[in-house]
């Protein structure tokens, strides 16, 4: 049994999302913390968490610890295998998929970071490009084929659109990457994670 | 034959010297482009490379484009596998050597980009933390093993130790790290792909 450590209503929710969507519910125990959160400013490091910095997510097999969103779904992904919500090694389109999971941790949250902070730094910049380059990157995409990665919806759709879950704001004017999102954000396992993770918030 | 966009003396190099690592030059064939490059600022995107945004590394392998170096890794990985450089699926400590990759490019690269330019945001910093918590998490892995993932050098050690190549003066302050730094920066790969990207960078 695998357990995945996650607080409600966080980057670990779309972890959770992920579960349900493979259908390793049963593989992969669910343990919900505490977290410190910044908005509102609250809470804390859960000494439950094994995550050297009370991070959620925290994915533990055994004696591995599997830490970044990226690396979890990966791992998820190749531990279970045939569940459709990959594109398995030396198939077609293995490497766009691997360039969507890779992209959204080393470029695509940070320009959301960085654009909801109002930072604009020359460097930082021209090393992540901004909120149109990578809305230029979904539409390269999406204009040949409906989901990012191929003619089915994957983990690379559930992690990229997971952005728009918690930033509505942050939807561009393009009818096609919007239509993307709906489409990603209306699939029920993302409404399971929201009624999951809404009693532990309340509580 | 797959082909590597590169560009002497930048973040393609570590893609160069992992194809060396894992002796693979004879199946991917690299073509250097020119990039725009803020540090002397000049260049520009090169017509000749097909990423969209001009940027480096991308691997191209039939079809697909592969961008991100952490994806470059892992396809590379895949693509030549039982090189030794990575840790295959279902082996010990793949969990690990997977987090390492994602979290270069998902935090260790943030990271130094910010402290680099001198950006310190409540938000970010509780997003990124900084180069001390970053610091921290070599030492967890150097103090149980030689190497970041285990007992040899994989593909893991060559692309966070890359960042100290052009940020020499990001060395902690720290012996075990350093000497870590220093066995990786030592490889004879490292040496190769300076050699080879000296008489690009003087012409
Ligand atoms: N890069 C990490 C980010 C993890 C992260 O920052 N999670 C937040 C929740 S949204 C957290 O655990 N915050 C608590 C803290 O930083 O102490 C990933 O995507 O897995
Ligand atoms: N996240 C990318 C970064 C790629 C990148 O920014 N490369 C620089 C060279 S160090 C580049 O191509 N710069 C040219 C440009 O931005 O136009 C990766 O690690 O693969």
């Amino acid at each position: 049994m695998l357990t995945l450590y996650h607080a409600p209503n966080s980057r670990s929710s779309r972890i959770v999302t992920l579960i349900d969507e493979m259908g390793v519910q049963d593989k992969v125990q669910i343990r919900d913390v505490e977290i410190h959160r910044m908005f509102p400013e609250g809470g804390g490091p859960d000494p439950a968490n094994p995550h050297p910095e009370g991070k959620v997510p925290l994915l533990v097999d055994g004696e591995e610890m599997i830490r970044e969103s990226p690396a979890i779904i990966l791992y998820l992904l190749e531990r279970f295998p045939g569940t459709g919500l990959g594109i398995e090694p030396g198939a077609a389109r293995r490497g766009e998929f691997l360039s969507w999971i890779a992209y959204y941790g080393s470029v695509f949250e940070p320009v959301v970071m960085l654009t909801r902070r109002g930072i604009d730094d020359p460097f930082l910049r021209d090393n992540y490009r901004g909120l149109p380059e990578a809305f230029a990157a979904f539409r390269r995409a999406l204009d040949q084929t409906p989901w990012l990665a191929g003619d089915r919806y994957t983990a690379a759709d559930l992690l990229l659109s997971s952005a728009f879950g918690w930033w509505p704001e942050g939807r561009p004017d393009d009818p096609v990457i919007c239509d993307w999102i709906d489409r990603c954000l209306a699939r029920p396992s993302v409404a399971r994670t929201m009624a999951r993770d809404q009693p532990a918030l309340a509580g």
